[in-house]
């Protein structure tokens, strides 16, 4: 595990506490048990907070920046299951099922990270069964959008799978603007999709032409929302600006 | 919701007890707290115990027979997002996030299923904080479980994506026959690895003829199993029998 910074900092913690749906609404009580119990870490762009196949001890909260969560295919090649944004929790497979982790999580960006060990977790838990309830419809939000995501990857159409996850990246960004910035590279945004490179390049290319999306290295923006949604399924194709 | 009989048989609740993971290793006291509060219900193949939009109030534990999860698309097809066997939860996402069921739950054979009350289920969690680790660590197994399925779906080629699915059912039903009864339609079937009907017969039909299994109606015997992962990508295609 690389941990380039680990800090301390009351900031790094306070805001882990404030910005996670699953650490608010506490007692003050609660909040100075954890606070008493949480690292904050600081992870450049490429390393990694764990890797798969490693064991570790700890939850993980993401603070700042964007994590992949990766897992090695059968073939070797890497593959992104899935992103982790600001609020996300991570790791707590390997922490409550006491196996391996059975995914990679790499810094997409700079990001910070907070951590609870192990024993300090499950006595948080143990003491407040508030809390407990929380951390478990955090984990059934997180099954549901695996589910969501599982139903689009079996989408029979390329374009309409890439719509989907455009209308997926802009809502996690900051739904009020049509310009993000993509979080992984063309190739592993194809991989996401299940597409080829080639096949992903020739429809990003089509929605340029189509005037729906603009694209400049990583730098996208949506330009005619409602016709991504149409392409995405998420409109039907006679109703026109909602 | 429909329910074909509901039973409060000794029986049911005793089998449900005793073969759910999250329930196992519970003290004497915590057995007579779920006996209390559980009811045991009984489906027939085709029959709803929940729809996607309904609101409901409790957690469901499948004891008998498989479950299908569906979601209606945005074309208004039905698609399975995954299948449930006896021992797997559900409808913990309506209870814990107090939001309408995001998908529905059907039988997909004859099913008995166990019910928990949500007031009865938060006090269990309560008074029992090993119950409550017990119950995310379940729920961290089925995310592990829909992550490695998103993996699976943005594999490039159907075949690889079939094996898988195959090579999935054989493991879920009786490790130890190499033969099993689908427990979808063929249609559904293409809809779970994302090909088309066409696309799923041709594959069928080729691995038939390369003798790696038999198929009669839904019973699919795998005769050659080493084949059948090595298609799935699971072992390389030098090694053999492994």
């Amino acid at each position: 595990m690389t941990c380039h910074t680990c800090i301390n900092a009351e900031d790094g913690r306070l805001s882990c506490l404030s910005r996670v749906p699953v650490f608010t609404q506490l007692s003050d009580a609660e909040v100075d048990l954890l606070h008493s119990v949480m690292q904050t870490s600081h992870y450049h762009k490429g390393e990694f907070i764990f890797r798969e196949g490693d064991r570790s001890d700890s939850l993980f909260v993401l603070n700042r920046g964007i994590i992949k969560l990766t897992k090695l295919e059968d073939n070797g090649k890497e593959h992104i299951l899935r992103l982790l944004f600001p609020g996300d929790f991570f790791g707590q497979f390997a922490l409550l099922q006491e196996k391996p982790h059975y995914a990679s999580a790499q810094a997409a960006d700079t990001t910070d990270v907070c951590r609870i060990y192990r024993k300090d977790f499950l006595d948080i838990l143990r003491r407040s069964p508030d809390t407990a309830a929380r951390f478990m419809t955090a984990l059934s939000g997180q099954l549901e959008e695996a589910d969501g995501w599982a139903a689009v990857l079996t989408l029979l159409e390329a374009d309409r799978r890439l719509a989907k996850m455009l209308l997926y990246f802009r809502q996690k960004f900051d739904p009020s603007s049509a310009e993000f910035t993509l979080p992984v590279s063309k190739k592993e945004l194809a991989g996401m999709i299940g597409a080829t490179p080639e096949t992903l390049s020739r429809k990003l290319r089509q929605l340029t032409e189509n005037g729906i999306i603009a694209v400049s290295n990583r730098k996208l923006r949506i330009i005619e929302e409602a016709a991504l949604r149409r392409l995405a399924g998420e409109i039907s194709p006679q109703s026109d600006n909602i």
